[in-house]
């Protein structure tokens, strides 16, 4: 197959950056700076788009499907990076988020870039996390057209998932075979073709905005504040302390108390000192509020 | 140790986000876009910072030494990734950038949190990798004080090796151990200390400017187009044809032709075309004239 580059927006020439490699070190990375712009534009551009995949993925994962994540290189990367985070970050581990990356997990850190040109591969990966018609898909493609994606999507589809298809660039192959498409349209990069920049931090940022914005929807924001922290490690434990200090108001002290009196868990010890209830009083106004403290707290006995 | 986050940026709730979890969706997205304009800023301001980095780097690199990125969580996860990339993308690899994530490479996809709180650990991972006074660390932490990266700097100032910091906060404790300290201070975060959000985003930026800056003056790159590229997969072939042809004016074929007779390296064969030389001939001109495209072709006999 002879794929004509030329028209992928991505791996045009960039008129601003034509000497880069002239300029000296600060002017240089000014440059990249000024550029960065860019990123910040395109996705705004694409806020509407975004807003309706992440109802989609709300709804999804409120009916125990998980977000899926497909990619190749830089792209693969940043979305087992998200799903990575969404365990530390809200609590909820592959069960709801999941990350694959073409090529397997020693992509993460070496080149397997031959992966990315087949369309079938996909399908394996796929089918080895029991991918159904619960999960919704996202895959994601500066270029718009990696066949690990669109095999991906195609599979999908024949499956009557729901699909995300997100590139960098306008008039994606990949949004062809989308129900929510996003194009985030970063124009050309600072070295030619290289998408891990703009176009690789519009991806981080899209995706940030996935999962986040999923997440708030299900509950796991109390505010702005994260409510489902883990403690398993001494920044987390800290972390949930100034959480139930800044969500109840109570001081330092008492919200250790609180947090170990709750069993470490920190949606516990905010309803325990709203509510002034025991750990299992709280766990049950929990659980018969969906789990979510704003209705425990007003429904309380 | 009691850490007193409530004085560290990333931390601290941000008052525009206080009521994020009732937003419309398109409101709420549209909020963190709002809010990611603050990432260019910050790395705006911190472009001086970046730059002299950039020259560090650039001579490590020069002197045969190495790049390497140490950071814990999301911040770990960007170096590695950032130095995954730097293969692909610029035809280097371990031997000019390596990136170590607190708890290993299964931390790359599943938090293994607690190994960040150790100062000690990290020094294994540096000596496994023969870590030394010729190569440049640096130390990666949004918040600024992981003692993974802490425990990193002290060793590597110890070997007498060069130390860049990058925090995403100010006055950062590991600025105090950095030769060349660099603070995005990218103020509170949409999600109250979720410091994957615009700190992520920022060290997505910054790293990518750290290293394609020490490429560019290393002279990898050839006006803005990168000239060693590999050939590992279609897309990266086709990118090779399209570099040849914006370097030299040649078309489609005659790339493919030169690509093909060069042993499918780009500079070889842009130095062929332009000095009308066998692939022996100009490998031969590259290696007289520091592997430099411009040289070989300006010092042709």
């Amino acid at each position: 197959m002879k794929i004509d580059l030329s028209k992928i927006g991505t791996e045009q020439q960039n008129k601003n950056t034509m000497h880069i490699d002239t300029l000296e070190t600060e002017a240089m990375i000014r440059l990249i700076n000024q550029e960065d712009q860019a990123v910040i534009d395109a996705v705004g551009a694409a806020v509407p788009q975004i807003a309706k995949a992440v109802d989609a993925i709300y709804e999804t994962i409120l009916n125990g499907g998980r977000l899926v994540y497909i990619g190749a290189g830089t792209s693969g990367r940043l979305g087992v990076l998200d799903a990575s985070e969404v365990l530390p970050t809200f609590g909820m581990g592959e069960e709801a988020v999941v990350g694959l990356i073409a090529g397997g997990d020693v992509a993460l850190r070496h080149p397997v870039e031959a992966a990315e040109d087949n369309e079938t591969i996909v399908v394996e990966d796929l089918k080895r996390i029991n991918f159904n018609e619960n999960d919704i898909l996202c895959a994601i493609a500066s270029s718009g057209r990696t066949p690990y994606c669109v095999g991906g999507l195609k599979y999908a589809r024949s499956l009557n998932a729901k699909t995300i298809s997100l590139a960098c660039v306008a008039d994606s192959v990949i949004a062809q075979y989308a129900d929510y498409p996003i194009e985030a349209v970063v124009g050309q990069e600072v070295v030619t073709g290289s998408t891990r920049m703009k176009s690789g931090s519009a991806t981080k940022m899209v995706l940030n905005m996935l999962s986040t914005g999923a997440m708030i929807k299900y509950g796991k924001v109390y505010g702005n504040l994260m409510v489902d922290v883990k403690t398993s490690n001494a920044k987390l434990v800290e972390r949930a302390k100034g959480i139930i200090m800044k969500a109840t108001g109570v001081d330092y002290d008492r919200a250790a108390y609180l947090l170990d009196a709750s069993g470490n868990h920190v949606k516990t010890a905010i309803v325990m000192q709203e509510t002034d209830t025991t750990q299992a009083e709280a766990k049950a106004l929990l659980e018969a509020n969906e789990d979510r403290i704003a209705l425990a707290i007003a429904n309380r006995g």
